[in-house]
């Protein structure tokens, strides 16, 4: 942490950020420019609330040195983090593909589309049964029901099942059901909830906040790799931006970005991030060229009859198709799919 | 709601379209334009998936025509909401005024800045017991301890109280001390803390998301409204923009356009909106101006020394400077404060 | 400047950047912390490329120190500048208003606004002769008829005018004409313009980018102020965000950042940051509570017949109420208008 | 168009609208909603100012049908536009790769580069001899010097030359020396600038606004196209987004969009849109992934001493090796490079 005292800031003032800064247990080390003082500060800064120090009289800024994130990122672990998933290498050499329709709406519909997507070559089921909506008049999810569906869709398909779970007492519930629990984009600063998914042990999907920073989304991440869970995967799935033609704006700098900052794998979700069905099959082909470890992607036997997110859904067929465009990608960047 | 089909979109297809409208229970108009069909939808549209069906063969686009707001909008209540608290009119033509630290940090810390804010004219005092923090390794609150204080600064002030509850299991603990439930910005979307504070009835302060629209701010009022609790106050808190020499950007405009499309007091925070307690007085008089019903501001007795935000809060001298230059602009404004 | 350099920079990576640095004539300062050493750089960093060094091996950030502005700060002049236009301080103590519409349309349209603005307690008048419209097929101006009818505005109702240019090869013709030449939202980084003005002499109105942060407004104003213009003033109109109720989003913390900032007069633009007339009176408010030292406002006489801004542009009978309004708020922070 | 009248819009309202309506060309075409009365218009809506009908009492609101933009549209011309430059067609299915230095530093630099760039494969030589600044005390470019060191380069190595025209004035010197003239991002809105881009008849990059929607390009392109200039390709090079830990934010989904709206060839500068040398791989296998016609990449000899973007521009060494990443990527998607 450096501080930068005002132009003209009095010995005094000086003095008194050294001693409060030592007084917390640092070293610093002082700068004098022609303008203006620098303290610099030496120790682990993360703890330390720089808000208040920038408080102090004669104090112009606090820069901070190290990121606040430690068991996320790459200096505290080199390696990509990898785990196993019913057979599948999370976070390797192949990209995984989650599939899936946004709700559970019926029996009849999760089996359908779990026998569909793993015919066409999908590594996970996706579907909700807690659903965050918008309007409290809209489809809320089938709830346990759901969960059901869910379970007899694995049993039938051998497909291993993300859900999202929305609330810390729902978490022992959906555990019960889920392979991966997923934590919404609403939800990515529900501190409550990161807590109780990092203590449950079971993988996490953490979709970052569509109105979240990278570095947002790795303190999310942080926090529940502090609670002892160590299988995390980070969700890219659009941010909101002045552009209203697509839903979002897919942040595929996100993706290079992650890899770089972080051990943990990363997948997109181009059919949140667009929006539009006709879009998601470009977004997929950047996303996996970019360097995307998976791709999360909704999947609906009937888009038009669908009880949410119908526009951004591919039909079956579609989804087939796209998987077939994947692989030469995939390939491209030396990966399979 | 109306459907705009594509450019030569088929008979059939526009058929279709007509046909499933109908089978949902709609009527329905057809205009014949130069270039396109349009399908007018007659009938309450709000529980209809206006997604899926822009999905169907040959339409281009869905434009809703009633907003999807029912219980919070002037159109179900014209007049404005008021409720009393503590013997204050909420949402009257007294401006209110909360004031007191982000986070109660120890029993002095939070009665001195109440008998400071109260001395100054405050009508309520806020501070948070359960802290939404950004890093797992800052400081989350007093906890129950916490609460344990404001009631002592409540019993000592006669102040009413407003904290943040963070999960749906603490909402009953936290209804046991507080008097005002607060929602932070980041759980504005985080359903099942809204479903449990809809539930029990206490006031609600719902802090606009940074990123959240002024329309999903009334959805998440219906959320509340529509689970029985008509006490609500909406409150901006500054939205998160490209601008990053404030820590947020205060939508002014939220202020009019709230008071227009809702009958709910509206309350300004311009601590959060800005980030800088120098800035907190001019954006303060500001919201009065533009016609806000109250303001929450964050006062520290030693900002430098505060646990978080204490770049942003204000000393108890300053706040009754603050005060003192707010009371003719409310006056300017037909208002009291 | 500070250079921080990576985590495990080798002593030659160091030294090689203490040699650049020193030959652009820098005296350095080292500071060696726990993970990381620090380069502190003595001297006015200002015309460095801190881009280029922070690629040199080793570096991972470079942290600025000074401000990129020097004539438009506050250090460089601590006292307002305020400037005599037709008998009134620009900068002073009151707040200075300019109204008309959007674009001149016709000679009765002109004066016609021209003389109810005046009686309404206008100090300037606006009207725009060439138009930055979107689209090539909209109304682009009436030209040098404009100006002329503009002219003929000012001998009727001795009203200065407030008119745009859009091209350097413009301004002596534009100059020829107004009083301040207005540089619009789109052409704030327009360089070649920003020179030409620079050049003219004439009083300057700089509107903000829709997109542009305060500090890039400010090296904008610095490209007028460093080619011998002193008399600009700075005009806050709103930032594009991905709020849609509203045009734009009233950046209304801007005009106390800016006052501490620069010693330039702020304008708010209350049309423009709404774009929506039944919000401009209370913009208007909160701009002058909030320090603003002048408003433009659009007026038109007829705006459901205007041929562009008529959603956002006043009667002149809601003008003439809205300064009334105006003049107990302008009272309440000790300013007149 | 349609017009959405107010709940309880009167008779009278609703006729005077239509009358207007029909005044102005148009037939009507009324729709009774339980709640509101709908009024559609029938006819080429362009040219119509909605902003000035939307104010006419009792309206509510005007849902455009129409996209603004008509030569730029699919619609228009369903085929992509391709054109020949220097050999290679642009627009076509091989991908054009655009390289080159931020600004024309000197004699040697060009012909260093331009050399590199060729041998590694690129199509065209970039280059700014006329540089936008924020600060006016940054280097500005080489000028007419800058200009002849490009028709240098272009003599040795064959490459086309694209370079920046930042004035009106400019177009006839610069349109001497390039093949390209670039329109920057800053200009994208600069109507004078695209008015004379748009009658000199050569070639135009036009670089998106960093802050303007796919809408607002394509009505950028508009212009060009309407003053007879057809050989526009458009250039997606990074949004202004609230992340900041990149440069900007490329939005990715444009490229698809683009494709899908308009018959225009386009373009990624992966360069800006992250703004960090090594994300520029990961955005340009994304660019050409996601279908994009063709990169500009910034390429520097030695960009530790770049006068200008030194951070985000890459090696020749760097520049060659993502040649050889790309050709497998544009393959897959079955296109060359």
């Amino acid at each position: 942490m450096i501080i930068i005292m005002k132009m003209g800031a009095s010995p005094q003032e000086i003095d008194s950020v050294v001693q409060r800064v030592e007084s917390l247990g640092f070293q610093t080390h002082l700068s004098q420019g022609e303008e203006r003082t620098i303290v610099g500060v030496i120790g682990d800064e993360r703890p330390v609330d720089k808000d208040s120090l920038g408080r102090m009289r004669g104090v112009e800024r606090i820069v901070p040195i190290l990121r606040p994130f430690k068991l996320a990122s790459r200096d505290f672990q080199p390696n990509d983090t990898v785990f196993q998933l019913n057979g599948h290498s999370i976070g390797g050499q192949k990209v995984i593909v989650i599939a899936g329709p946004c709700a559970v709406e019926s029996r009849e519909q999760i089996l359908e589309t779990a026998y569909a997507v793993r015919e066409a070559g999908a590594h996970l089921l996706r579907g909700g049964a807690f659903k965050p909506r918008t309007s409290p008049y809209s489809f809320q999810g089938l709830g346990e029901e759901g969960l059901d569906y869910l379970a007899e869709a694995r049993e039938a398909t051998g497909l291993a099942i993300v859900t999202e779970v929305m609330a810390p007492e729902q978490v022992a519930l959906v555990a019960n059901y889920a392979d991966v629990l997923q934590i919404g984009t609403r939800n990515m600063q529900n501190y409550a909830l990161l807590h109780a998914v990092g203590e449950s042990g079971k993988p996490v999907l953490l979709k970052r906040g569509m109105m979240s920073t990278i570095e947002e989304l790795l303190m999310s991440a942080e926090y529940i790799l502090s609670h002892g869970n160590r299988r995390v995967m980070l969700c890219e799935r659009g941010i909101r931006t002045f552009e209203t033609y697509t839903r979002n704006t897919l942040d595929i700098n996100a993706v290079p970005v992650l890899k770089e900052l972080t051990h943990l794998p990363v997948v997109v979700d181009p059919s949140h991030a667009t929006g539009k069905w006709h879009l998601v099959s470009a977004a997929s082909k950047a996303a996996v060229a970019a360097g995307a470890d998976g791709l999360i992607i909704e999947v609906h036997p009937n888009p038009e009859l669908a009880m949410s997110d119908g526009a951004q859904s591919l039909r079956p067929t579609r989804f087939a198709e796209l998987m077939d465009q994947l692989r030469p990608v995939a390939e491209a960047v030396s990966r399979t799919i």
